[in-house]
C-alpha cells in the first residue's frame, strides 16, 4: 500500500458510499475550548462507516471470487453493510447470525437482501457455520474488522476528513475490533504530516488499551458495555497498525458514553449510536489535553433503537 | 416589500443565523416515489427557524427602540429565539412565561440571557403582563408569529432552499401561528415561478385549514396535539398571505405525525420535533399527489426532550 493506492481504494468505493458531511457545534466548541470536527458516518449508507470496508472488500475480489459470493459472521452493522454492498455490486452475501439475534437486526439484513444462515449463539458455532458456508458455496469469507481491504475501506472516511480539514491536530476514533481505528491511523499517516490519532474505548471492553500497554493482543473476559459495536476483539491485522500509528487509547466509563451521546443528540440534533459517542467521550474526559486544538472525531454510526434509549 | 427588500432582510439576518443544510434520503425518496429536499432548520441556532424571525424583528427596530429592549410572550421556541437574537444583537429581551411552564423551557431562556417575567397560565394574564412590561420598560412587543418582520425573517429559510434547489415543484411547511407558512409562501411567490406552497397541520388544531375553507379566521376550541409548536392560533397578518399564496392545507392525525417523526429519526439520523414532522406527514398522507415531483419540506426545529419520546 502507498498513498496512490489508498486514493484508488477511495475512488473505487465512491460509487457505493456517501461522502458524509463534517459538522461542527459552537456550543460544543465552547464547552471543550477546542474546535471539534465531527465526521458524520451516522449519515453513511446503512447508517455506519462499515459500508466503506464492506464495499472495498467485495471490490477487491476477482470476478471469479465475486461470482461465488461473500460470507461473514456478524449480527451488527457489518452484516447490514456487507449485505447492502453485495446487493449494489451484484454479489451474493451470506450472513451467519446467532439464532437468538434480535429480530430487528435480522430484518435489517433482509432489507438489504442478505441471506441469513442461523447458528448457535457461541463463537465456535459461528466460525464452524461460516466455514461450512464457505465450503458449500465457494464464497469468500470477509471478517468485519480483521481484514486488510476492510481496514483500507474504513480509512477512506479519514481521507475525506483530511481533505476537508487538512490541518487537524488529532483524529479520535472509537476502537472495538480495530478496523476503523487501524484504517484511520493508516490514512492519517499517509495524508497528514503532523496529525495524531487517538482511540476511544469503553473501559468495560478495554482489550486495545491493555494490548498497547503489554505489546501483545490481550482479550476481554467480559464486554459489558452499552457500546454494542465495540464488544468485538482486536485482531492480528489491526493490532500492528494500531501499535505503530496510534498515539494512545483513552478509556471511558459507561456513564461517560451515555453523557457524550446525549450531549450530541441534544446539541447537534443528530442521532448517533453509543459506540459513536465513545470517541467524543474520550475528548470530553481528557479535555485539558485538547485545549485550542483542532480535533476530528469520527461519529461511526447511527443505528440505534430509538424506542429503547439509555436516557 | 419586493424581491430586493426580501434579499436585504436575508443579508441583514445572515450574521445571526446558520445557513442550514438541505438533506435528502434515498430510502425516503424510494418510499414516496418523489424527490424530497429537507431544509434542516432543526440545525438552526437554538434549534429552530424562529431564530430567523426573531433576529429580523429586532434588526427592524430603530436604535432608540432597540435601546429599550423587546418583549414577547412565549413558552416555546420563540422565547429562546428572541432571547438569543437579543443577546447577539445586544438588546434586552423580556420573556413573559406562565408560572407553570416546564423548568427545562425556563432554563433554555436563561441560557440565552432572556429575562423571564412570570404570569398566570391563561391568555388574558399573558397579554396583560406583556402590556405591563411594555409600559414600564418601553420595550417593543414582538409577536411570535403575527408580525410582518417575523414573517419575512421566517421566509429567509425558503430563499436559501430555492437558491439551492430552484426547480422545486412544492414546498411544504407546518402551520401553527402561521408565521413560517406565510413567510414560506411570500418567499416562494417572489423567488420561484411555478413552485406551489402547501401547509401541513395537525387535525387536532386545524384552525388554518378551516380558515382557508371559510375565508375568515377560525379558532380552535382545543389544541390537543403532540406538535406543541403548532398549538398557537392563526393571526390577522398571516392569514391574508396564506389565503392568497398557499395552495392548500393537508391535515394529519396524531399517529401520522409520530410515524413521520420516527421515520425521519430512523432513516435520516436527525432529531426533529413533532411540529417538524407535520409537513412530512402531510406528504406521506397524500403521496399519490406528489409522485415524481421535487418537494421541499421545511423541518422547522429539533427541540425535543430526548428522555420523553412518543415512541
Amino acid at each position: 500500500m502507498n498513498k496512490e493506492m489508498f486514493l484508488q481504494v477511495h475512488e473505487r468505493v465512491k460509487p457505493y458510499i456517501h461522502r458524509t458531511p463534517v459538522l461542527t457545534s459552537e456550543l460544543i466548541n465552547e464547552m471543550v475550548h477546542a474546535n471539534v470536527y465531527f465526521k458524520c458516518e451516522n449519515f453513511q449508507k446503512m447508517g455506519a462507516f462499515k459500508m466503506r470496508g464492506a464495499a472495498n472488500a467485495i471490490l477487491s475480489l476477482s470476478s471469479e471470487e465475486q461470482a461465488k459470493g461473500v460470507v461473514t459472521h456478524s449480527s451488527g452493522n457489518f452484516a447490514q453493510a456487507l449485505s447492502l454492498a453485495a446487493k449494489k455490486i451484484g454479489v451474493k452475501a451470506y450472513i451467519v447470525m446467532p439464532k437468538n439475534a434480535p429480530q430487528v437486526k435480522k430484518n435489517a439484513v433482509r432489507t438489504y437482501k442478505g441471506n441469513i444462515i442461523e447458528c448457535d449463539s457461541n463463537p465456535i458455532a459461528r466460525e464452524e457455520m461460516a466455514a461450512k458456508v464457505q465450503k458449500e458455496t465457494g464464497a469468500t469469507f470477509i471478517h468485519p474488522s480483521n481484514d486488510d481491504s476492510v481496514i483500507y475501506g474504513q480509512g477512506t472516511a479519514t481521507i475525506e476528513l483530511l481533505e476537508d480539514y487538512p490541518d487537524l491536530d488529532y483524529i479520535v476514533s472509537p476502537v472495538g475490533g480495530g478496523g476503523l481505528l487501524a484504517g484511520t491511523a493508516l490514512a492519517t499517516n499517509y495524508f497528514s504530516k503532523h496529525c495524531k490519532v487517538i482511540g476511544g474505548e469503553p473501559k468495560n471492553a478495554d482489550d486495545a488499551y491493555r494490548s498497547l500497554l503489554s505489546g501483545k493482543i490481550e482479550h476481554n473476559d467480559e464486554v459489558n458495555t452499552i457500546a454494542d459495536g465495540l464488544r468485538t476483539f482486536l485482531g492480528d491485522r489491526n493490532f500492528p497498525i494500531i501499535k505503530k500509528h496510534v498515539e494512545k487509547i483513552i478509556r471511558v466509563e459507561e456513564e461517560e458514553i451515555i453523557e457524550a451521546m446525549k450531549l450530541i443528540w441534544e446539541r447537534m440534533k443528530i442521532i448517533i449510536e453509543p459506540s459513536s459517542a465513545v470517541a467524543f467521550a474520550a475528548v470530553l474526559k481528557n479535555k485539558e489535553d485538547f485545549i485550542n486544538k483542532k480535533i476530528g472525531v469520527i461519529l461511526s454510526g447511527g443505528n440505534v433503537d430509538v424506542g429503547n434509549l439509555p436516557f
